[in-house]
């Protein structure tokens, strides 16, 4: 804006160029009303025949429509565009690009609704309660209406952390609601965890294969992970974090204790409580992530470490957005003898989380049929996974490994010798099918050969591209020589 | 858990003790279900008849109840509790306590529905768009539905987007949807800002008074504040930011542009156009609240700073927790030249904002009601803030000063000499008010004799609360002299 005053006529062009490029970055759409002529003249501190003769500039132009009695419109194109010439593929390459991106691209390609989604850890969206959800959300009246839309601060909503406590007894945790506090997802609940336990530069023992998002959460945090090695049925090596343990200054252990993403393995309650004892005879905090919980395919819903935890050293994380809720964001913590400390760090980063997905939550989880809810979604997943392994056996190579959980919707797929898949990724976007390479699942590139998969649906259009993965796969082995020759 | 097979009888014993013990913490209430027989005796690893022992014994211990074919619940408690002797008051002693507890007793006041809360800054619930929220969340249909319940990743809901950037125009600012990213509330925007720019150790330079969420944050960060000062209605001394930026490694500056909380003050278009360019000059972020930007008492929005950045320089943060939805914890950022930083930041700390309450806003924000919507929160904030002020300056003893905001909802009251600000925030207290005593806005006590009014609210209980503070600050000038002379 320059300081001298400048002539009428530079100004309203100016103004013009200005909404010109609104409308062309996105702002305002073709339909959209534009600010007044009054508001307009007001912002920009111009005369109101300036703002006018700025939108008949933009009229002239044909960007613009007056529309008598109630102002100017960004005009709907009425031409037919001739044929674009054609585009290289939009799919950036990815070994151009770092984890980091990696990790972004995957998680956009949810955003695209022409893609078969195997490669984002996603529920079925048709097996959430989300009818049930809106329906209380709207049925919410008096106090819990003022409620729904009102500061809460931490450690949240009290009515929501009694049925959480309820639910973590079922998990054999003995907890008062005021050992919880309430978070934006599970993600939000280990980073603050982390952030109350570590310092930058602190050195964390990590399960591996581990799922990418607590690799970001630590990279952003600045801490060292330590990645010890993870039995696809029965979880970490006890022996393993014992020897790193040993050998480096650890200062918390992260991990998944039932249904690991991406390797779905579920540790025994023996060695649960060895773990705890383990790291409790060090006064090693342990940040229990326990997502997949509640997605047992057995009707028992395993126990969690906290629940062998004596010391005030397990910090218990977990989330709605598998099972009931992704859209709400709202998970929890019982961190033991840090209560005061992610209490303070969830208000001083957030100020707290949103209360009418709380509200919504406590409401739904007081009726009576979120048993059968998680009955049936067990069962379901038990099936869906079923049928994608099958799949997978029929279609991929011989060579092929896969893991065999008993919970969760996640499998762990090991390609033949030789395939990356990194290629295998790029040439199935091409294809319209998404997956999670191995990179993604280590800060080293050790998964290389490996790729994940969400086996939460089961439908044509799924079955129909793991047989294309599989042709892929196929197809790649095939290439590898000529790859090769082309290298020497 | 012992490991060795203890006999049947401790076992249900400790079973009922187990169960007790949530009982009486709160996690089964009179009248809650408890786990069936069969569900106890799967989740402890007991057989069904010790699971049943346990249940008799807490029914006969007048615990629980069993209900026939349908369980064990919590019994109601039938006989009428003696008298209790009297306790001692429940508020713990401020002066005994950390800023940071003095900050979190402040916020949890809120949650007291007995007490006339003037000591946060919380819009006047009856003013918000409640009711029209939770209709539009019930009326979701379709695509919307699905995406009500869906992950939605950084940088956020694009519908959303575009709704705030046409608001940015307003304010003077041209920004694309592209150059937002959505946050869960302001303070969240900030936090990932300070991360986004600066490293732990880091000096940070601030308006002074500022909010106590800000001083909390920047605490949390491990940042240094540098605290500037700042004039009642023209806001940050450009000179005094001059010198301080000359003698000093300020890595950010991080304030209120647009009537600073707690001084309301409002900065000049001159002097944020200097302000910026001084930063530019230096390759310094500014870190922009604008918060309360949407509640000027004028008919004219006020420019941000933004709306000066040539360098891509201002992360512009703001939310919707001041005029629309508190309980929705929903904010932006446009942070310039660090978007991919925050975005990323974003990401890795929570995956995201919850999708429900960015669909919700993007389609009360495209209704054409709005604009009504503000002006007549303008024009009621405006009425009441006179009226608490007309109230203070009848109410309140010789030599208090207080600001004249020309928007937003806060007063700022210097007390008369030797009036401390937590003796009177003690006293309040137990006549059932809350206020902001003065220490809360700076990290060392030189606000001691200040207090912040929140002025959302105007009734006949607020007019007796100021009231009633206006006396308790002439008791305590009376009990002045023989304070004095015990301290001799």
């Amino acid at each position: 804006m320059p300081s001298t005053t400048p002539s009428a006529e530079y100004l309203y062009e100016t103004v013009a160029n200005d909404i010109r490029t609104l409308i062309t970055s996105g702002t305002y759409r073709p339909g959209d009303r534009l600010p007044s002529v009054r508001q307009l003249s007001r912002q920009k501190r111009i005369s109101v025949s300036t703002a006018l003769q700025a939108y008949m500039l933009l009229e002239s132009r044909g960007l613009v429509e007056a529309r008598p009695q109630s102002g100017y419109y960004v005009r709907q194109r009425t031409f037919t565009p001739p044929p674009e010439p054609e585009i290289s593929s939009p799919a950036s390459d990815p070994t151009q690009v770092s984890l980091e991106e990696l990790a972004f691209m995957t998680l956009r390609d949810t955003e695209n609704p022409n893609l078969v989604k195997l490669g984002i850890a996603l529920p079925d969206p048709d097996l959430l309660p989300t009818k049930k959800l809106l329906r209380i959300i709207a049925g919410l009246k008096g106090g819990k209406e003022l409620q729904a839309n009102a500061y809460v601060f931490p450690p949240g909503y009290e009515p929501l952390r009694v049925q959480i406590a309820q639910r973590a007894h079922l998990a054999g945790i003995s907890l008062a609601p005021g050992d919880l506090v309430i978070t934006s997802g599970c993600l939000d609940a280990v980073d603050l965890c982390l952030r109350a336990v570590c310092q930058k530069g602190d050195i964390v023992a990590i399960d591996s294969p581990t799922h990418f998002g607590l690799l970001q959460c630590l990279e952003g945090l600045g801490l060292k992970a330590l990645e010890i090695p993870t039995h696809p049925r029965e979880g970490i090596s006890l022996s393993a974090l014992r020897f790193a343990l040993d050998h480096n200054p650890v200062r918390a252990v992260v991990l998944v204790s039932n249904f690991n993403n991406p390797l779905g393995c579920l540790m025994s309650d023996d060695n649960k409580r060895e773990l705890v004892k383990m790291l409790a005879a060090r006064e090693i905090p342990l940040i229990e992530d326990d997502v997949f919980g509640e997605m047992s395919f057995s009707d028992q819903r395993p126990t969690a470490c906290k629940a062998f935890d004596e010391k005030e050293l397990v910090l218990w994380c977990s989330s709605f957005s598998k099972d009931i809720a992704p859209g709400f964001r709202v998970g929890w913590c019982a961190p033991g003898r840090y209560q005061t400390k992610v209490e303070w760090l969830k208000f001083v980063s957030s100020e707290g989380t949103a209360a009418i997905t709380q509200v919504a939550l406590a409401e739904l989880l007081a009726t009576s049929g979120m048993d059968y809810h998680l009955r049936r979604l067990r069962r379901l997943y038990a099936f869906n996974l079923e049928q994608v392994s099958l799949q997978v056996m029929r279609s991929f190579p011989e060579g092929t490994r896969l893991t065999r959980p008993t919970g969760g919707f996640l499998l762990w797929v090991q390609l033949p010798e030789g395939c990356d898949s990194l290629q295998l990724y790029k040439r199935a976007l091409v294809e319209g099918i998404t997956l999670a390479p191995g990179y993604l699942f280590s800060a080293t590139p050790r998964y290389a050969g490996f790729i994940r998969l969400c086996t939460a649906t089961w439908n044509h259009a799924v079955e129909q591209a793991i047989t294309r993965l599989g042709a892929l796969v196929v197809e790649g082995q095939a290439a590898q020589p000529a790859g090769r020759r082309r290298a020497e």
